[in-house]
């Protein structure tokens, strides 16, 4: 079939809005017409040639959410005309890392998945040239009409609107999940979260959800505290206004150090100070953000001796098929809020204003509706 | 009264033999008889200068055994005759921290301890002369009679040997609490130790008793596999042997990395590989080994994101009062062996020789024997 997508042709260059050729299911796979999908500074990371990973021509998107149109052989648990969001972190339930209790890194498809092939090791797309576009974290959601593995899709309600939860394909589930599932958040905590952007806001709403008592912001943009306030953010710092060191001015905030502290920034510097503003004896400090091509975090052991624990996650510790439809159900429970952060939508012609917006920091999501 | 101690009285310098004056026990402080005291590399770090927060003239030693003399006001868990072990890290039971569930950093008398001084701001030793000599660690067990707050003291039963349970009051209990309940290792878990001295044995030991499937140990000297090896080590790794990268090929040893790396060197480019051969999705790496002043630990951020977890622990994360008699019960039922880890005893006359037998690397322990 032909479908309408978004291509990144060449590191760099803004996408080609273009019909593509998409080759149906195959034995496992499902063909689904995406009908949202957020942009996110991970497809910008490719997009822009920062990712020494990056691979061209491609169709990116990875946060999207839509409806199942057709099941290749063997598949069992979706059928068409299900609802159903694109997990870059599948779950296969059958590998080590699925089996074993304290991760959600299914490496089933991984190999593949990251050369942007589908497990079989070719792509369904092409151009109309045949020139082959590649995969892009197993999703593509830039694109109308893409096949997914089963074991890469969630099935979700079908009353939930998809330009609001398609953003729960990375954005709110990375943040929430951060908090829930890797640092695990008790009830009465205090906890610090640099960095209020997209992962910010959902790594404080995450937080409101587990019942912390301290939520403190840290963000060099004043403009940010309106939205990071209603999300449940109940101290705000600006490091260009804390006179001295950031560190202990924080320590002293959180009588001692906050309990956990989160890194959404990806900025090496201030994931050493989340570390370092977690309380001795027990604070843990979680990596979310994505660093720079070679970066390194460093600190004093010491730091590590007297107690402190440094983690990181990845889609908040998600098991995408499991978590994922609860994470849904608790938006339409009104348990979380995702509308105030979807703050643009477009039409996947206009894109790359898409990113744009992003670049301007006007945006907290831009989400393309088809 | 006056005792016999071993006085450090310069920074650098071989301790000096001499009898001190040593007070009676205070509101709340316990006189003990110490009747051995292991020789620890803390003591050599404070001894030599290294430390740059050592304090001269003191009384170093902080792994010891003995018995109540003497009581002071207010005292009800101790009496005469009781036998002890010195706690540098407490228990008091009532702050913050021993009321938190996840550390054993009681901060009771802390900033007392770390100057040198008893609870009071007072020091109990002194020259003949009356020169005051400072406290070390709270504990002093360099001295044939010290005192030691009442919160300080783990009361063991009366049947164990001095000479050998003394070495619970760190080294054991550091190797040993690291891995049960630092790391909660589990039975079946595949695990990597770095440096094979007496805090790695007593990690291996450690390990066996938590039933891990896999015991690499890892070591310059192959002079160490010998007691490595009785002591529960299954594979050893010498990297001066290893062609290539040392941790690619550990995390091939161990089938995808360790389930729980241990640094038992202190050496920070160690601890840096300790982490990195964790498995990733859920292998965590505890540092117990003190780095040199200043040193920094260093790895990309991406070894955290992707499920790695870095920790540290201190007196092997025990709760000194609550756990120390527990180990003593283990060493007396056999579940773990100390005897062979003691390689030289010596009268406190000669405890000189006992600072040279650890630098010879002669030495696994040496005790003095009061």
């Amino acid at each position: 079939m032909r479908t309408r997508a978004a291509v990144a042709v060449q590191a760099g260059k803004p996408l080609e809005i273009m019909d593509v050729n998409l080759d149906g299911p195959r034995a496992g796979e499902v063909l689904v017409e995406i009908k949202a999908t957020g942009i996110c500074h991970t497809d910008e990371f490719t997009r822009s040639g920062a990712d020494p990973e990056g691979m061209f021509p491609a169709i990116l998107g990875h946060e999207g959410a839509g409806i199942v149109v057709e099941v290749g052989p063997g598949v069992t648990s979706l059928k068409p005309g299900d609802h159903v969001i694109p997990l870059y972190t599948p779950e296969c339930r059958e590998c080590e890392y699925c089996l074993h209790p304290k991760t959600n890194l299914c490496q089933a498809i991984r190999s593949t998945q990251g050369q942007g092939l589908m497990p079989d090791g070719s792509s369904r797309f092409s151009m109309l040239d045949g020139t082959p576009i590649l995969h892009y974290m197993g999703c593509s959601t830039f694109s109308n009409h893409t096949v997914l593995p089963e074991i890469a899709l969630a099935k979700i309600r079908e009353d939930a609107p998809f330009d609001k939860v398609c953003y729960i394909g990375c954005g709110v589930t990375t943040g929430i999940g951060a908090v829930i599932n890797t640092a695990k958040v008790e009830i009465g905590s205090r906890a610090i979260v640099f960095g209020l952007g997209g992962i910010g806001l959902n790594v404080i709403q995450g937080l409101r959800l587990a019942g912390a008592d301290q939520i403190v912001g840290v963000d060099l943009n004043p403009d940010k505290v309106e939205m990071a306030t209603r999300f449940g953010m109940t101290h705000f710092v600006n490091p260009s206004e804390v006179e001295g060191d950031l560190v202990p001015y924080l320590v002293d905030l959180t009588k001692g150090g906050a309990d956990y502290t989160f890194d959404a920034t990806g900025n090496v510097k201030v994931m050493r100070d989340a570390l370092e503003c977690a309380h001795k004896g027990w604070g843990e400090s979680i990596i979310i953000g994505v660093a720079p091509a070679g970066a390194e975090i460093a600190t004093r052991p010491f730091q590590l001796v007297t107690g402190r624990t440094w983690k990181g996650t990845a889609f908040g510790g998600a098991r995408g098929r499991t978590d994922v439809p609860k994470i849904v159900d608790w938006y339409m429970d009104g348990k979380i809020e995702i509308d105030p952060m979807i703050t643009h939508t477009m039409p996947l012609e206009d894109i790359n204003k898409g990113f744009d917006l992003m670049h301007a920091g006007e945006s907290i999501r831009s989400v393309v509706i088809y």
